[in-house]
């Protein structure tokens, strides 16, 4: 059917019908159809939804995210069908019925992923079938390999590409802001890509925009990557994997965590920058997504094969991942207190130490430093000042002050100290409530928001002791945290009594 | 935060927001909101669409499914803040790591169901984790339980109540307009609910749709019946179970046919319509949904076992489900063989046998005829007018011709006989192929569009006797079933030299 374009800002993979033209073309909301432009021979599928009233019948209404495929204008004559069922919903199918998805079928539901094709819930029956019956390895292979092949690639004539990625799960895991410089000062080329916080208080794309901007294309990341030896930009500006992003979109909602999704997801990344040498953080431990050090093992074997089976070597490290690194959560926070281990800070330990080993292993598989000299050549490119040095670079080539220094990033003004209720020693510091806080108190969102915990896991407290301060830019925000807060119960202090009511805990 | 309702004529469960109101309060496309109108305290969940211009910051575009529930108009304040994480997302991620739902969470399910708190894409997940990981007898009577309590019911103070279900997958399957005439003559009431067709030709409702309307508020479906006996009416419309309608809704892309759901789907309504004695036919053979006896018998058991869970006395039988049932697929010529039966005719043998048997059934059960008895009490009701009278009465209660007779339902004037290409015996029949080229040819939406089969599977053919004659109300529709049925052989003729070119075969 022959109608015509009218340009609806409306943010959805849809487009609009007016209710006679779907009837007459069979469709009903929610079906889709396919939309040729004949003049250009571009062609897009979107989901329809239907009025009587909103646009003449003749007319369809182009939602902006399916006009970005089909770049029309207003007042375009357009053909629109009802679009066949795609065959990727087969394999779909075949995989809730345990079967195994071949090469192609994993390349027709990638494409049709990215390509808007799936609607909402077809690629949520995907995720929800892989995440129940499983992917085996050939599988997490193809899948790995169509993610890459439907997005961007870097192609860096230099080499070797060094690569990191820590697996969520631990608060306050601000070690890239000091991994990467080290390795580019090392003479190794980084070109990280990071995420924003989905449910965290802080990707390390959230804290990297607070030094400098991080939206760039994929050539921009590989040109400033070239030039200074690394890069810490948003994944998610960059067409790189863009079927990841969706389908972590519609994991989020039923907190699906499938592991080979997951590692097929990480290891795209790296493949797509055109990583050599990755080195994998895995904290484990309670609170974790990584229970026990032997499913920890299990994992790290299963990035290994893959990491072979596309030619990057990958080494993995266990860590701990029960307790926060560093002392703060929040962008500002947590940058500032990375910068200064930069500027010379020798605390805090967890942080340097966890920083160090990672970079060690990475100068250590690059040949930069003897077997077991990692870390120590690491802490000296750390302690000589290049690193610093390189962090500035860093930050100049994606827009930022290179002369930031870590006293110039100062948390939010609004602040309420959390007290030890009596003496004792911390036994309980729970890092998703601490998270939960530091998310209502406006982080990462508001830069400032955050918290600063001074008595870690372990710590003796004495009555009066400020055990974590809340930071926020906004007053109402940093009440609504103290509020939930006095609920959540985020610390326990040794011999405290649960009974009484929450919130005098509190003062 | 307090926007100002602006209402827009889109059927979508959602709502629109310009971009800097989610931003504020935190929500991205996709996520969901609560929407207060504090005036009457009528509550809405909707998923945000975002725009930068369509609506002003303060404003909230309502679509139309959201008003239904919030009943506000146009300039209403009402509050809108981000919804919390439902529970039932909880209870399905517990299915998908292979847990067992209890009743709570399948109210809870079903309820979010109904109620559009979950999206298309949990629902999905929904479907597809019960699927996967199957649903024992117990979450299959918490499933119909809770989809027959979110949904109006009858009452009826006369009792026994009879309904009948056949499982799809047959074509031609026409037996309520006998059986329900047949079981209301006899004295019983059975107030049947049907549906619209979702992949076949014709569901009962689209075929009683050519006598009568069937689209009835509960209410009066159950005063109809009180008058006449019987009703056959659109399920679709009544306000029954609706959970169930959108369970299908969502199971209808990906084919899903979950065991334990279309159980529940099938009782739920029984149910729901204070059913005493139902009668389940179950097709069995290649290409229905049942493929062995075995299976059939299974099915049987479990039918009748969730019955007794739920204080219906259930029967099954398996009938065979390899081949039409009469000669007709499509709306009139269904209507046009059935009524014919009605008013005397003798033939066809299979739909007069199959109607026969079941509504013999029934008679049974409700001791209308003695053991072994029903199926010729059931002929005599048929042969003394006593059906055709019933059946009148029904047409006329619902709004139709009472008077309307088989010859006064004709056919679409487009017609094409599709001819034997050589001697021989009729060995297939392809009964999805016809049903294809039904709907190709306009069924169900064009009422004359449709199939006449003349040789059936095992009747011996000349070279150029019409097998089957095509019926259409509109050429084109005509001609694009001829053009694909070239490709789609749904006949062999034995001997049939299957290497020449599809299209010879037909002329």
């Amino acid at each position: 059917m022959k109608l015509t374009v009218k340009l609806l800002d409306i943010e959805n993979r849809g487009v609009l019908l007016h209710c006679t033209d779907a009837r007459s073309m069979r469709v009903r909301d929610g079906d889709r159809v396919q939309i040729v432009d004949e003049a250009t021979g571009k062609t897009a599928q979107a989901h329809v939804d239907t009025t009587g009233s909103l646009i003449e019948p003749g007319v369809i209404g182009v939602y902006r995210p399916v006009n970005a495929t089909l770049a029309v204008d207003e007042g375009t004559p357009v053909e629109v069908r009802g679009a066949e069922r795609p065959a990727s919903l087969e394999h779909i199918k075949k995989k809730m019925d345990g079967g195994r998805f071949t090469k192609d079928d994993t390349v027709d539901i990638v494409r049709d992923i990215v390509d808007d094709v799936l609607s909402p819930g077809e690629i949520t029956a995907y995720v929800t079938a892989s995440y129940i019956n499983g992917l085996d390895m050939d599988e997490v292979e193809y899948l790995t390999r169509a993610t890459v092949e439907t997005g961007e690639r870097l192609h860096f004539t230099r080499h070797p590409i060094v690569d990191k990625h820590s697996i969520g799960g631990v608060p306050g895991n601000k070690i890239t802001l000091l991994i990467a410089p080290i390795i580019a000062a090392s003479g190794l080329l980084i070109p990280k890509t990071s995420s924003r916080a989905i449910t965290g208080a802080g990707g390390t794309a959230d804290l990297m925009e607070v030094l400098a901007p991080v939206s760039f294309p994929a050539l921009e990341v590989q040109q400033m990557t070239e030039k200074v030896g690394g890069a810490i930009v948003w994944g998610g500006a960059t067409n790189i994997a863009p079927a990841d992003d969706k389908i972590i979109t519609y994991e989020y909602p039923l907190r699906i965590d499938a592991r080979g999704q997951m590692i097929a997801s990480v290891m795209a990344k790296k493949f797509a920058v055109g990583a050599d040498l990755v080195v994998i953080d895995i904290p484990v431990g309670r609170n974790t997504k990584i229970a026990t050090a032997q499913e920890g093992r299990k994992l790290a074997r299963e990035f290994i094969d893959l990491g072979e089976r596309l030619g990057m070597r990958v080494e993995c490290a266990l860590s701990y991942g029960e307790s926060l690194v560093g002392h703060t959560i929040g962008p500002n926070l947590e940058v500032r207190e990375a910068l200064a281990v930069l500027e010379g800070a020798t605390e805090p330990n967890s942080l340097i130490q966890k920083s160090l080993s990672l970079a060690g292993i990475a100068l250590e598989m690059a040949g930069k430093a003897g077997p077991g000299q990692g870390a120590r050549a690491a802490a000296d490119i750390l302690r000589s000042g290049k690193a610093l040095e390189k962090m500035r670079q860093i930050i100049e080539i994606q827009g930022g002050d290179p002369n930031v220094k870590a006293e110039d990033i100062v948390p939010g003004e609004c602040r309420f100290d959390v007290n030890a209720p009596q003496d004792g020693y911390v036994i309980e510091l729970n890092n998703s409530a601490l998270v939960t806080l530091a998310r209502l108190a406006g982080s990462p969102y508001d830069h400032g928001a955050g918290l600063l915990v001074h008595a870690k896991k372990g710590t003796r407290v004495r009555k009066g002791d400020p055990i974590f301060t809340i930071y926020a830019d906004r007053e109402w925000r940093l009440e609504r945290a103290i509020e939930v807060g006095r609920t959540l119960m985020p610390v326990l202090v040794e011999g405290m009594v649960l009974e009484r009511i929450p919130h005098e805990r509190w003062v």
